[in-house]
């Protein structure tokens, strides 16, 4: 049953992850929320790199825990539910060596207690987006509401 | 072939971790480098937390990702090999709400080109370690020196 | 609330494995039922091979998948209850050219939906059981009986 | 550098998928093999099912493992390399209940060392795909050559 309009309810996805304490550390910004896809993306300066100059493993990991709970949470249209994230697996498959990294995340399958969502991570390396990493996550819809 | 001793291989690697752009901003702390297992460790404040005051999930991602690489990395004892990640799954199990995590990761399987990784997470709650997060990762072993 | 006594638990578990014609065409065994532990196992014969005579990736996955959702099942007490396999990822991390695969299945984290299980696959090879696959595993608890 | 030309890649792959003991046993098709992408697929018998008498979650694992593994091999086109699965994650995420399951595999990152694969897996049902199964692969490239 669809009880809240989408821009409500894209609007307090939106209002919840830039309301977090890690997403205004790392600097994210939440770049688009539609139904069933969240885009998510962060520019690059030294406090978010490892060793070798590139996008640390964990920001990248960041990007997809949040972008991938709030695609879920973008089918979760009435105020008594919410969703957490149960599990995800990620693929590093280039160095992440650009400047801008960008997270679209885009569910697979909707379900009423579980729903999979697969994400792609891109690098923007002199201009142009390479794909660094591809993940697959599993987000829990729960009967109460948490936030 | 062993030609370094490990106590400069752990040394080395507890440098690089503490080096890394990212993980001066997120502020965890090496706990303990020994062959095949690491554990790093980070207190909470606000700005690792996300809505509901629990850590991050992308917080307990960035500890999984440095500690199982760093865990591969003990069982590279020469000084013209590197490692990176290559995949991960990471469950989250239970709510960390506490005001310490700690994640120890362990080397299941070592190998020569990949290294398989197993790592817990635990929050101390009211004094009290429990599980949050459970990981697997590949580490992939390379036969270059990248840091 | 405990309602059934352990041995019945057991003995339906069983009894639901040794009945799928899946199981039956592998051949595979029912080593143990404990509270939160399955043991399965599969001698080698041609038909469970790969091309290289090594037991086929799938046979692994088909322990694993049996195995784990098994386990989370003996967690379950209540006869209005049932699982089913969410999702897992498994490692596998050495040829297995032995003569018997034993899969041990454990749960990690028991939830009220969700019950997260690892699952550890041996390989008996010259008499020795050598680690062959790792896997982890989230397994659904259905508040429907479906079997 | 491309050695072999892909008509005599895509034959030896189809050759090793079928003469594969388990394979056989299983009653599963090669569909396609093309570069980048390979299909598989099973009809509906009693003995590929568990007890609620859908596709048993090992009989899609199986096409999951073989179908990705085979997707990486298109893209080694030299007679003295092979591919192994290094890991793979699958998330089940409707019952498949028709009468034909079909598993699409993906090149989405060829390596040298590692390549990422993903798959779908659909089922036909009432005489329609309907999917069943999202999976990432990572499968690694050897410079020996197994089979």
């Amino acid at each position: 049953m669809n009880e809240t309009p989408f821009p409500a309810v894209a609007a307090a996805i939106r209002k919840t992850l830039e309301g977090q304490g890690f997403t205004k550390l790392v600097g994210a910004q939440v770049v688009s929320v539609d139904p069933g896809a969240v885009v998510m993306a962060l520019d690059r300066r030294p406090d978010v790199l490892q060793q070798n100059g590139l996008f640390h493993g964990g920001v990248i990991a960041y990007l997809v825990d949040n972008a991938t709970t709030a695609a879920a949470a973008t089918m979760i249209d009435r105020a008594d539910r919410s969703v957490i994230t149960a599990e995800y697996k990620i693929n590093l498959v280039a160095p992440s060596k650009g400047d801008r990294l960008t997270c679209r995340a885009e569910v697979v399958k909707p379900g009423r207690s579980l729903t999979v969502v697969e994400a792609k991570v891109y690098c923007r390396i002199d201009g142009e987006e390479k794909l660094v990493a591809v993940a697959l996550a599993t987000i829990a819809n729960l009967d109460i509401k948490t936030a």
